[in-house]
């Protein structure tokens, strides 16, 4: 079984994830894994420390020569700016004087929340781990999951569909190959180059009023073959674990599979993906309004996601909030200054829908090592093409 | 740890769900879940089988003379049809030769991926089990977890906020339980009276067409603490959670939380929630546009979920499909006739959420019998009131 | 995944299991499960219940027409002696006044511990579920999973090789088939017919003294590939689980694997099995004193589990307790009159070690219907001969 | 949840651990845990490499000015002889020609099940894992545990019960305390300063003769309170997850709870402990048999384990094996050189079961931070006095 804890403040030394039931002699390099790190860091509108940190992934286990080994994996990306916080983020009970307590919770963030939880009197205590910095490692972690997918001939993309209220369609009639490589040109990571200029617009006009904004994003996986979740528990259906994957990734408020919210307003008869069947092939459809699952397991076609990004919480033009101790309201302050981090949250986005697959995947086909695996996948598509 | 099975076929002689993990000394009467069965069977525009079925559950463990004793629970609830299916969803294999296979999968259900998933050539041995009559017990296990949320002081409602192509947003100013009492009242389970007769149309239209409808509905919950649920790990967060368990009721292909989709087209000072403080109460906000939910932890405020459902995927119109032994082309016929099942999802919603809330709940608090639990929930308002 | 949850009193109306992630096509009947429901009925020295009892499961989900269908399985297990608990165990408020709460907690049973965590002075709502009856439905779960594993070529045997201060080694140079086969016609379960005079009167005479004996057992697992389980995390480990499984049954106080606490006073050279090689059959060894498991896994060999039974704790002659009430000193009651179990605890052992397999197998191979699995098991099997 | 993971091979860079469900507030500093790893590097009989390693632990994450904050704790343990195998251990593909495969599998070892699993011929990529180097990283988790358990007056202790065929029974009317204190003096971690030189003789003896000895030893949770674990499923029963806990620790065969094996030749009327009442104390026992564990639950009385070592199955004195790739028999050779490992094996143990019960006693009382655990476990304690 798939499974994976990550750890790691914002401003402490590192982020780390170990992943344990990985398959043996899975091919597998840095590089592979800093191309989506570099990815995730890319997108017009972000701060300053974008430029700090070109992340970078180490192994410290799990990998020898080149190949995973079956054991756990442990994935460490260091963080440059860990000097200038050494002190107050220490874990030495001697620093305790270095740093003064951050007492102001942000509205949007996890500070008010965490503190009551976690009955801290200083909000650095639970920013530093709810910080979307996190969502490093969880895009090593992702990138991981696709090198195994990829071996299974599961691919994974994504694109951004709307920034604040401009929305961008994808063009109609283009597969998620493509939509994808016109995204990976773009540093808006949309599909049409002729919004770009209405995009850095928008971007510049909100950075100079001092706010931020979100925005939507697709992720598509293909080359999934049907029957991966299950419809025997609720919490075994596709549908449920790609809702949860996506949701849990910071800022995101909304997800949609297929169609999403657009079917509930239309009839029946114009939503559902009539069936068809050809020599070879096997089983599949014309449409694909469904997104690809249908009774909580994956059908064939292209799975398809939306998720909608709130704006970042954090603005130059300041919120109201209560200091937790004097009790005092105040402006909310500024931290980092991204305007908009929807780009980045789309290659996240990839990085959580490809672990949720790959983990269904393991569970459906098992095998401890990559050529036991990738047989189990080609003979279970050689069935499904004759069925 | 609270945990759950269910198990149990449309046709067959009845669900059946096991609860382990409730705490002791909860009182509880097939009345109160009773009476959410038959919130789920009301509904304009519901078929046949909403008649022949009232559903009623039965303890078979876990309650002694109106307590819980910390034992699992078993619920079964009784499906009244099942003399005239007993032979055709017979367990003995004496019985196989009783019915015919049905070989002709419909699209927009589990019929085709389930069989390609479990290597069945008649769809019956997924349907059964795919089939939304799995609801019915999803809200029974639900309506357990609300007893248990009703002592610490949560509350879970629904209203539904869309049929079809048709809106209705809930009149503003009012809280959850004024909107849910207006929804008990509505046969769709709207906020206002006035647009009943504006659905009767367009369902009685849609009927006559031989189509479907879905729509959306809202969830909220009422009286959640801060802090439930937490930031420090992917799969911990209560908005993932809250999402799996929307998403994989049979139907649904979007959810949000709080205003969703909307915070993506906003700009960041319109989105966050000011954050205050009044001595007595503690820390709180004036808006909700969060849902309830930062940092993937309770805030404090009501938790505010929407989804939308599809429209049911069995039409009296029916949509092209193949054959799985004659791969002959057909047209995809009728199991069962409602046209719309909203009011009913929104119902299952509840449910839902109110599991999450609960288990997120007890990992809290803890607690064994229902005293400890209530202690601790009060003892944490009161550090809260005072943080 | 395979999962499971099981429910119900010992004089409630039934027991009831949930398994869940069963493949598909698994040929399955009442009768196959209600033969080792008979078994552990059997055995010297059983009081007047197992007279009462004739267990007999019905499926109540998951089997149609003789065959799973990948959907959960419901079982059942009804109580025959319920028409005269039916109020003293009634569900219902109402039936409140109509049983004395039983005060006072018997040493060796879970009945003060229970009452403590639980809050409960009525000590039957803690032993009615802590009841060795639970074990009954536990065994209908572990012979359910015996049929997969049959299917894969996996069979699982015991014996009993102890009851009190008498040890019944088991003849030398036998195979677990054969010692299971010599046990299967015997009453204590043991491998030497010669010895039975001697174990019924030791039985006769501790009856007479109004006391109690255990004893030891073993269970063995014949046809398992090497590779179940796994060193990478502790709880990964095979040997870990299945000691889980094993201590998990009621009265159980100690497990072995292999030649267990002797190989703790042996030296090296001694213990550690040899490893051999032959064309055909690949690596296996010539001695097992591993017990089948090595490094957490599997070895190919036999799996060999030992374990103590503590004497069932209910006597004539009483222990010393205390009322819950009162506070008063009393001498602790019968409520069953078993003398000794050992012989059906042996095959809970054998139910408890197939589920701890069978989980093992799915998450090794994976597959959704039995074909799958089994073509998956036999690839594996052809790949380790030719290793 | 408390949850964790590890990684790291024995002579990797590094051993690493992530703990995620920990409270907030907990003080922790790396002087607390290297104390343990310390006590696992000691012990007459062990080999080279305990010099080389002085174990100490670093916090990358989770612990800020001495102080946990509720976020996971990332802990590391360097591996000092990394410089001398970074090459051969690279997790580059460059490095694949610097290292000969190790194709000669070791019995006793994880070497030959592993291999066969995860398909490797260099069992390099299963030894590393499986080593026991592992529990240097169990034993910092552990360590971790137990200042939580401190926190609420639970400690954990352990001493040696015998080496080889030399027991060394503690002595009568000590409390654990005691014993273990006894235990810290001693280079084999025995209770009878008298009994060393015969050991030391017999470890000489079996060096000298090129061959290894296992052992037995005793782990004592004391102040625990009654309830934790439960009744209800056999994998909540906590008497099942502490034998879980130590089976799964490197070359463990065997486990009891209270007199375990001895249990089972016992009359019952000597086997289970008399109920006590004291006004102050409440409920109590005057023997302890069960070893705290009555009904799967935890009963107030110190947790009794011993566990069985086999002896380190890397000899000098060889033992027959057939190479991987030539399938020529050879004698296997050796790779480390400790005769005896019982003492440190029993730090361990300490390190397993504190964990279990650190988990069981989160589950049972829940708490986000120290003081609101503390006071649960307080609050629960006078209930459980006055009951």
């Amino acid at each position: 079984m798939l499974t994976c804890l990550t750890a790691g403040e914002s401003h402490g030394p590192q982020l780390t994830a170990i992943i344990s039931g990985l398959p043996a002699n899975l091919p597998l390099a840095a590089a592979d894994i800093d191309l989506d790190l570099a990815r995730r860091q890319c997108g017009y509108g972000r701060g300053g420390r974008m430029t700090i940190e070109r992340d970078r992934v180490e192994f410290r286990s799990g990998v020898r020569h080149g190949l995973t080994t079956g054991a756990p994996l442990t994935l460490v990306i260091a963080n440059r700016d860990w000097e200038n916080w050494e002190r107050r983020m220490s874990a030495a009970a001697a620093d305790r004087d270095t740093a003064d307590p951050v007492t102001r919770p942000r509205p949007g963030h996890a500070d008010l929340p965490g503190c009551l939880k976690y009955c801290q009197h200083d909000t650095r205590n639970i920013l530093e781990r709810a910080s979307a910095r996190e969502t490093a490692i969880r895009t090593a972690v992702g990138a991981t999951a696709k090198k195994l997918l990829a071996v299974c001939g599961i691919r994974v993309w994504s694109w951004v569909t709307g920034i604040g209220n401009i929305d961008i369609a994808p063009p109609t009639g283009r597969n998620p190959e493509d939509l994808h490589r016109r995204a990976e040109e773009s540093p808006f990571r949309i599909t049409d180059p002729n919004r770009e200029a209405e995009l850095v617009r928008l971007v510049d006009d909100v950075k100079q009023a001092g706010d931020s904004l979100g925005g939507t994003f697709q992720v598509a996986v293909t080359g999934v073959p049907a029957g991966l979740g299950s419809h025997i528990q609720h919490h075994t259906r596709l549908d449920g674990r790609l809702a949860q994957a996506m949701m849990s990734i910071q800022a995101i408020k909304g997800v949609e599979i297929g169609i999403g919210f657009a079917a509930a307003r239309r009839r029946g008869s114009t939503v559902h993906d009539p069936i068809g069947w050809k020599p070879g092939r096997g089983f599949g459809r014309e449409s694909n309004r469904a997104g690809g699952i249908e009774g909580g397991m994956s059908n064939g076609e292209d799975i398809l996601l939306t998720a909608a990004m709130k704006p970042i919480p954090t603005l130059y033009q300041p919120l109201a909030s209560v200091d937790m101790i004097s009790k005092e309201p105040f402006a909310a302050g500024i931290e980092r200054s991204d305007v908009c981090a929807v780009p980045a949250a789309a290659v996240v986005g990839e990085a959580a829908a490809a672990w949720e697959i790959a983990a269904a995947l393991l569970e459906k086909f098992g095998g401890d090592h990559l050529d036991e695996i990738r047989r189990a996948v080609e003979t279970y598509r050689a069935d499904l093409a004759t069925f």
